[in-house]
């Protein structure tokens, strides 16, 4: 390891420090859309996500949750694809919250590394599976699941992708609710 | 809310694009850090006090743990003062964690949003009156604390400040673990 303040320590702050400049826009950019510090709980990648799908992130709720043109909220979901295979849900899901899961729209964002690679839309019939799954496990007298998944693969297999926008005819993430 | 698309729609994008395009340098040094998502966990944040501290990661742990040149392992934490004033610490917190907190020095860097704006270094006697706090609320027969605070004041109260670096004597975090 370099000695504290010798000339390679001093060459790497000097490298960060010029780098670190380039985040002031961005962070501009994040309070814009009412998210408080872009580099806690994803802040960034939730930022490029409500642009791609043009949603507003719906202030003061746990979780990221936003809305759309229509007025139609949204369970937004973002996932590292070298980290882990399955988007997170809740770390006490209930029967509640899957009544609310019932309710309303998804999206679920892929991303390798920071770089956003697809992102899906679902209607919650289409998570209707899931949602029975769950439901079973806690017939089985669990009080609650600890954080259920909802693998990449069932999304990619049973959702509408909307990004990369199709060139010829892009999808409106928002049209899924009119159908 | 802009239409799908629409003028105003795409110019979001764009600029959003421009300024993303500044993040791939940064993304690469996080993970010459051992940093896989700059994104998540605070990542970029965490890469910015290792580089100002000397420090490295210690990989393979939960929370952030880093490792500093005379090979002590620290206990590394950060808080952005717009948003709380105390320091996390675990949602389990009991005797084995308290036990574990008093075997190593801490760092404490303090931002606002994403400017770092001080970092200070204590050594676990420091940290005592906060563990003998957190001992006697464990000793009111609850199994464990959820997440007790670190309070900032009581850091800048007893903690010896690293950084900003003083011009004419910095400090080298890891020199308070000589005396």
């Amino acid at each position: 390891m370099d000695k504290f303040l010798s000339p390679n320590h001093r060459k790497r702050i000097k490298r960060l420090e010029s780098l670190w400049g380039n985040l002031t826009d961005l962070s501009n950019m994040a309070k814009e859309y009412g998210i408080e510090d872009m580099l806690q709980d994803n802040g960034l990648k939730v930022m490029q996500q409500l642009i791609y799908l043009n949603m507003d992130l719906l202030p003061g709720r746990e979780g990221n949750d936003s809305i759309s043109p229509s007025g139609t909220e949204w369970e937004m979901k973002s996932i590292n694809i070298l980290l882990t295979q399955g988007f997170s849900t809740n770390h006490h899901t209930n029967h509640d919250i899957i009544a609310k899961y019932r309710k309303v729209p998804w999206s679920f964002a892929i991303y390798e590394d920071i770089t956003l690679k697809e992102i899906y839309v679902m209607k919650p019939c289409q998570l209707e599976p899931m949602f029975k799954h769950w439901e079973e496990q806690l017939a089985n007298g669990k009080p609650h699941l600890n954080n259920p998944k909802i693998p990449v693969k069932f999304v990619r297999n049973n959702g509408t992708r909307v990004f990369p926008y199709n060139k010829e005819h892009p999808i409106d993430p928002d049209s899924i609710n009119l159908s």
